[in-house]
This record gives C-alpha cells, structure tokens and sequence, in this order.
C-alpha cells in the first residue's frame, strides 16, 4: 500500500506492505486521518520522545531506525476481520477507535509503531474491541477528529472545574481549540484564548471563546484579569514550548491551577519559589479515557460540538510531507486531514 | 533589647531598640522562639527571596541592606498594649499568633521585616487581633512549635487525601516532620518516610511514619512502592533543592500527586514530557490558613500531636548564630528553641 512513512527521522512516501490482521483485528480501509502536532513533534524530537516513554516507564517502544506510518486521528471503513473476531460490525461500516492496538498480549499505539501501521498508509488493522461505528450522517473528516477533540475534553475534565472558575486558553492550535470546545460545552464563562494568529483567534471564537487576546497587543495576563475579574484561574497551557510553563508561574494570579496540555519535549526551567509563594498547582495532561473518547463521538454527531472551521485542508498521502510543512504556518492551517483513498 | 540580627547577610547579635506597639498591637516578651529552616534559607538566598517575593507580587517588601530581627515560631507573654486595643487578653498571659502583623494598613511578616522585630529578640509587637491564648498546661517551648506543625497540616490539607491514598514523605527535617503528624492525625496509611539521616527516620517514626526508607540502603521509591501496594500515589516533597521535583518527576507512579512543601529558592529544570506520560499533577505549598494555625495549637494543646521529640536543642540569643551552624547537621538536631530571656 501507499503511505507516508517517518523514516530515518525524516517524513518520505512510499509502498511498504498491506497490514494483516491478527487475533482480534480487524483490516480497515483509512478513510480520513487528521495531522497531528504530536506527529511533527515526533518527527523532529523521535529520539528525546522515545527516551522519555521509557524514562515514563510507557509499556510500549519504538525503534526510531525503523519505518513508523503515523496518524492516530483517523475514520476509517471495515474491510476484512482477523480470526477470533467477535464484533458485530460488517464490512462497509464506518469505525473510529483509539489510537491503541492489543497484539501478543501487548500494547501498541497505533501511529507510532513500527508493528502496526497509522493513518497515514492506506490500509491499517485495529483491534475490533477497540471500534465505534460513526454514527448516521457525520461525515467522515469529521469523525476523525473525534481523537483530538478529546483531548480537549480531557484536559477540561482533569482540571476539576468548578461553578465560578474562569478559563484562560494559551496558545489555539488544534489542542487549545479542542480545549475551547469542551469549555463552551461546559458552559464555562468567560472563556479568555491568547494566540498571536489572527486566523488562529477567529477560530477560538468559532469554538466558543469569549475573549480573544493578541499578545503583541495586550499582555496576555492583564487582558485575562480584566475579563475573568476575581473569578478562580485555571490556565491552560497548549503551546508546549520551553519557557511557557516559567512564563504562566511568573503571571498566574494566587492559587491558580495550570493544566499542562502542550507537550514540552525538551528540559524547562522553572522558578519552584514561585509556586510556592503563590500555592499553585500544575495538572500534566495526556489523552483520554474510553468514555471520553466515545463522548466526543457522541458530541460531534450531535452537533454539540462543530469542527468543520477547523478542518482547513485535505491531501492525499504524496502530499503529507508538504502538508507538514505548511502546518508551520498557523495563518495557512488548523487542521489538515489527509485522505489515502483521494 | 538583645537580638540576633542579619546584617548585611549575616547572623550578628546585638542590642536593638525596644519595639513600640502601635494602634491596635500589642508589646510581648518572646518566650521562646523556633529556628526554622526558611531562616537558614533567607540567609543564604536573601536577595532571591526578596526577588522572588516581589516577582510573585507578594504584598511585603524586605530591604536586605537594612537589619532584620528573624524568627516567626514563638511563644510570647503579653506585656503592653498600644492604642485602641481591643483584645481581652491581660498581661502575663501566655500567646502565640500567626507571623503577621498589619500596621499602617499594609501587612508585614514578622520575622522578616525590617520594621517589625521576630522572635530572634527579647521584644516583639504582635497585632492583638491575631493572638491566641496558649491552652492552660501546654509548654511554652511546645507551643512555640504551632506554627512548623501548621505548615504540615496545611501541606497535607492541600493533598486532598482520599481514604486510600498511600503518601510517601521525602525529606524529614521539621516540614517533613510536621507533614508525618499531620498524615498520622488524619489515620493515613501507610506513611513511608525517606531521609539519608538515622537521627531524623527515627523521628519519623516517633511522629508516626510506619515505614522509614534509608535512600542509601534501599532507592526510596522502590521502598515506597512495596509498602504502597497499588494504593493511590500521594508524594510529599520536604527537601526543597534544586534537582529534587525532577528526581520525583522521573520515579513517581502514574498519576501521582506530589505535594512541594520544600522551598527550593533556585531555579530548577524539569522535563515536562514526564508529567505529561504520567499525567503528575504538582501542587505547591505554603504556609496555613488561620483555622490551621488555631487547630494545630489545639492539637498540641490536647496531645493529638507529641512535638517533646523535635526540640533538640534551647540556646539563648547569643548562641543564635552557632545554633544555626549546628542545624545543617541533621544527626545533631531536628529543632532548636531560642529562648531570649534564657
């Protein structure tokens, strides 16, 4: 099959073999698969991200000297089933899954294996316990951004909201838009988005933004002050660059509560003393859970949450390395889905 | 008066003028004092504590040029009133408060003032609305011990331990110490303590600690993960250098909360990408609410709390400047008590 394969640390195109699904799979056709910052992260710091899965004791591993086909955002068609399958779906259904796959009694994610291929190949094999039928009428791009809104929807769930608390989004790529998303679905007020994009605020306004702060313009802080007024911080932080999390320690107001969202692959410094002196607490964040993978499902096809402004582009599977490109330019792009079939 | 004073970034004794009460404070002779390790701290890092305060826009303000009487764990007898006093406290009473004081509409810390004096001096003006009554029959030397005890049980109040947390207490210095108490106090178990000094694990065991771990027999966490079983992760950290967070970062268990009760006045690197896999959630520290300060006094005052075996140690205030030499060795003392009239 056609797939654009990270190889050697660097992104190229080629025909690697068809998947065959084992025990429990499923062979599924790759519908729609969205671009993650996480895959151009990977690309660019596969040695640092390894190291740290194992220093994080993750029970999976990865030979970056090996071929990798990532994309874990994906909607995809049932094909064929692997033996001792028991799901009831039929060939020519419509399925999303989490970006995990059970082989030999292990745990692969699937996108950043060198067993299993992601989405951005034109075939992949899934763990058939694992898959959720699309409902009825969502369209398929759409379903496939099922795993990044729950990021969102994560985030916001882990950072214990209560009535009164007053949001501050850093950063709108596609994690802090998906984290604007699940805060307007709570109904949280005001929700405050910082992003030096103008493309990059007018879709945090489309997912629910109240407030919309350009840094060059207004510190970020001082804008959040005014709108959210002696309501309770909680910041989150979906950037993930060295430096942030110091900047957000130094700014936050007394007893704010920082969720880290944005993936820092590199060491930061950090002022504990500040911490400390204004007791605030920082929440790692990462994934999901089942349930909330299956809830973004449920919201995206009930039209409680609307992704289309953030799906800005479709390429095919020669165009992925040229699409990791353009994504550099948050003026060009949110999201961009890559279609194998197309 | 005679006073330990830091002068010039250094511990000097000398005789200081009588404090005056003002408005609405109230003139104590300091009975007996507490050397904390914050003391230690401010005299080795004054300028980065001033710095850091003013950064996290901490409402108090300290002239490191000009001298500071230290000290903010006492016992006091009320001696005078200034004006317009209301407190129904008599002179000869036995007190002790919360290190604040709030003269000319603006808050100071006492003990690191330049214009209030601390504990370390035979004076000391108190605002008669902070001061509590020690409890007929608690010692003096005890009840100076209110406020080290209160930053424990704010620490552990913070945690918000569920019934099965397992905490793991690194560093057992006298915040370690006070966290012990109050972990013991609130019936967790069990309490897994870690600290390099024989001296200091077997005050840990008096406070309460059922498991004690000597990081050079046994890695700490290794330890703490046979006692724990696979109970929830609650981690106390009671050290405060630089180099600490990213050790607990690197070992804590999935989902761990750690607890930073350790000031660590530098700055300090961490690898964010470790709290994001494990999704660690850190919640810094500092100090207690004034319901905290008044339940540790009556904890101690009841016997809930035993602090006979922290105080190690009474000098008077010409020994100050020796005693806070003989603290940096953990085998010789946890808690050495000034006593000024001595």
């Amino acid at each position: 099959m056609r797939a654009a394969v990270m190889r050697n640390k660097k992104l190229v195109v080629d025909t690697v073999p068809d998947p065959t699904p084992s025990d429990g799979e499923v062979l599924v056709k790759t519908l729609a698969c969205g671009i993650c910052g996480s895959d151009l992260h990977a690309l660019k710091f596969a040695d640092q991200m390894v190291e740290t899965a194992r220093e994080s004791g993750a029970p999976f591993s990865l030979d970056v000297g090996r071929d990798v086909v990532m994309g874990h955002e994906f909607c995809c068609e049932v094909v064929d089933f692997g033996p001792n399958n028991y799901t009831t779906l039929k060939a020519g259904e419509r399925v999303v899954s989490m970006p995990l796959i059970f082989r030999n009694g292990a745990m692969q994610a699937v996108g950043y294996s060198n067993d299993v291929p992601g989405g951005y190949g034109e075939l992949m094999t899934l763990s058939g316990a694992m898959l959720l039928a699309v409902p009825n009428g969502l369209a398929t791009e759409y379903a496939a951004m099922t795993e990044p809104m729950a990021v969102g929807l994560h985030a916001v769930n882990k950072a214990r909201l209560e009535a009164h608390d007053a949001p501050l989004v850093i950063g709108c790529g596609p994690v802090g838009l998906a984290v604007i998303a699940a805060l307007k679905l709570k109904g949280s007020e005001p929700i405050v988005a910082a992003d030096y994009s103008p493309k990059r605020r007018a879709l945090a306004q489309k997912m629910g933004a109240h407030v919309v702060v350009d840094p060059a313009q207004q510190p970020t802080f001082e804008a959040y002050r005014q709108a959210a007024d002696l309501r309770p911080s909680v910041i989150f932080e979906c950037v993930g660059v060295p430096g942030m999390l110091q900047q957000i320690l130094r700014q936050a107001p007394l007893g704010a509560r920082i969720v880290v969202a944005g993936v820092c692959m590199e060491p930061d410094t950090i002022k504990p003393a500040l911490g400390i002196n204004k007791e605030l607490n920082i929440q790692f964040v990462l994934g999901y859970t089942p349930d909330e993978f299956a809830a973004t499902l449920r919201h995206l096809s009930e039209g409680a949450i609307d992704v289309a402004p953030l799906v800005t582009g479709k390429v095919g599977v020669a165009e992925v390395p040229q699409a990791f490109e353009t994504l550099a330019n948050p003026e060009a792009h949110a999201k961009i889905i890559v279609e194998p079939w197309r």
